[in-house]
């Protein structure tokens, strides 16, 4: 995990030296929904600016918590477990807001790995709470936003308790496809590099088992992988399986649910 | 999941007629932090209060969302897949915000079931989005007990994801304890009825899983059980074991892990 931990601070610039370069991608994030460019920048004005090239890695070297929104690129975020196993938490996209806290009890500190060359708005969390306590429309937007997130993390529960793996694989790949994906020939492409081992470790399973069901679905002919690449080109197919549709019958299918329940033991 | 479906919107009144009743109980919600009495009483006025007794089921029947606070008593957030899995998705304690949405595409329909009588109260979305628009207070309260809870959430999916089902247990056993215990003779008690398949539905695994490990607890003498009923009675042992460092040996320890995410293809 040790790619490029260089000195990152010193990439930090206030926002007021980025005037107008994101105001676009800005504009269209949640959190800044329905409100007056002055409103923004108002806001944007207290954020400072971090610059991570692909490969890059930031992980907090000091006790404080951010409040963060990306304004373009992709972040993968991740922790390293006590015994050696990584866990991605989410894939931040751009738009997409996201806390770095500082560590927690017990919890495995939280890195966000560049897929892309990213750019990160930073607020303080003393800089976030004042803004949110006299911004009503921050405030209702962060909400709005956090609510989001929240189901979205709810439903990766879910999937996680109840679906067995090669569901889960779908529901994840699927997930990516609706969210970053563009137009390649014959379909669709996750956006940003993104590999077994990525997939593997969002769902709780290890490589090989999610290398044995790509290559079941490449032989099925909806699906092309290359290094870090993932291609979809029948996404009713994927959804079929993402809905755990794709069975011999729905005996079979319960069946394998309590198998994987009983397998964990 | 059909205990007792029977009328509950009849059981609605108006919050107006609570005045006094749950006022100390919802001055301590962390919504209304740092809230005057007049300004609480203004957003609780909207409010229609449900009452649930210990085994009903509040499902909604109609399309509307609502944002919801419970007053007092202890909720089951649950799931059911098409499969027929239970998927426990939440406990709610007293001064816990919960969202009760409508059916989303493809999402299985949560279900509060009381785990105790339960007092709930109910903002439906409009009303608690035009309540957000206008109050900078709630707004960023509501902001910070949602930022609470998809940390929370984001945990639960790590602990899934990375730990074997002994530890996930252990975790899932402490985590009730942290938030709602009472002490008994020796050690402390969940201080509501919860069986060995509630934990299961939890974290992803058997009934038979669980009563399994559950016996190997007993027999090291820090866990009493009896009919919906767990007592702790040496916290830190159970700690050590949420920790994942009661074993033989890390080695053994991350094989684990490796097994399990290997059984569960």
């Amino acid at each position: 995990m040790a790619e490029h931990h260089n000195s990152l601070r010193s990439a930090q610039t206030s926002m007021a030296n980025y005037p107008e370069a994101y105001d676009d991608a800005l504009r269209r994030a949640a959190i800044f929904d329905a409100m007056s460019n002055t409103h923004r920048h108002a806001i944007l004005a207290q954020a400072t600016v971090l610059e991570l090239g692909a490969g890059q890695i930031w992980q907090k070297d000091d006790t404080s918590q951010d409040f963060c929104l990306l304004v373009s690129g992709r972040l993968r975020m991740q922790q390293e477990t006590s015994d050696g196993l990584r866990h991605i938490a989410r894939y931040v996209l751009s738009g997409d807001v996201f806390e770095m806290p500082h560590d927690l009890d017990a919890e495995p500190q939280i890195a966000a790995a560049a897929c892309a060359d990213s750019t990160v708005l930073i607020w303080s969390n003393p800089v976030w709470t004042s803004l949110l306590a006299q911004d009503v429309l921050l405030s209702s937007n962060t909400a709005r936003a956090l609510t989001h997130i929240l189901r979205e993390t709810q439903t990766r529960v879910r999937q996680i308790a109840t679906q067995d793996v090669e569901q889960r694989l779908a529901n994840a790949v699927l997930g990516l496809l609706d969210r970053a994906s563009q137009p390649v020939k014959g379909g669709l492409a996750i956006d940003f590099p993104i590999g077994r081992k990525d997939f593997a470790d969002m769902i709780g399973t290890t490589q090989t088992t999610v290398s044995r069901i790509v290559s079941t679905w490449e032989t099925k002919g909806f699906l092309r992988t290359g290094k870090f690449k993932f291609e979809v080109t029948n996404i009713a197919q994927l959804r079929a399986y993402a809905a755990g549709l794709d069975r011999n019958s729905p005996a079979r299918f319960a069946n394998q649910r309590k198998q994987a329940r009983l397998a964990l033991a």
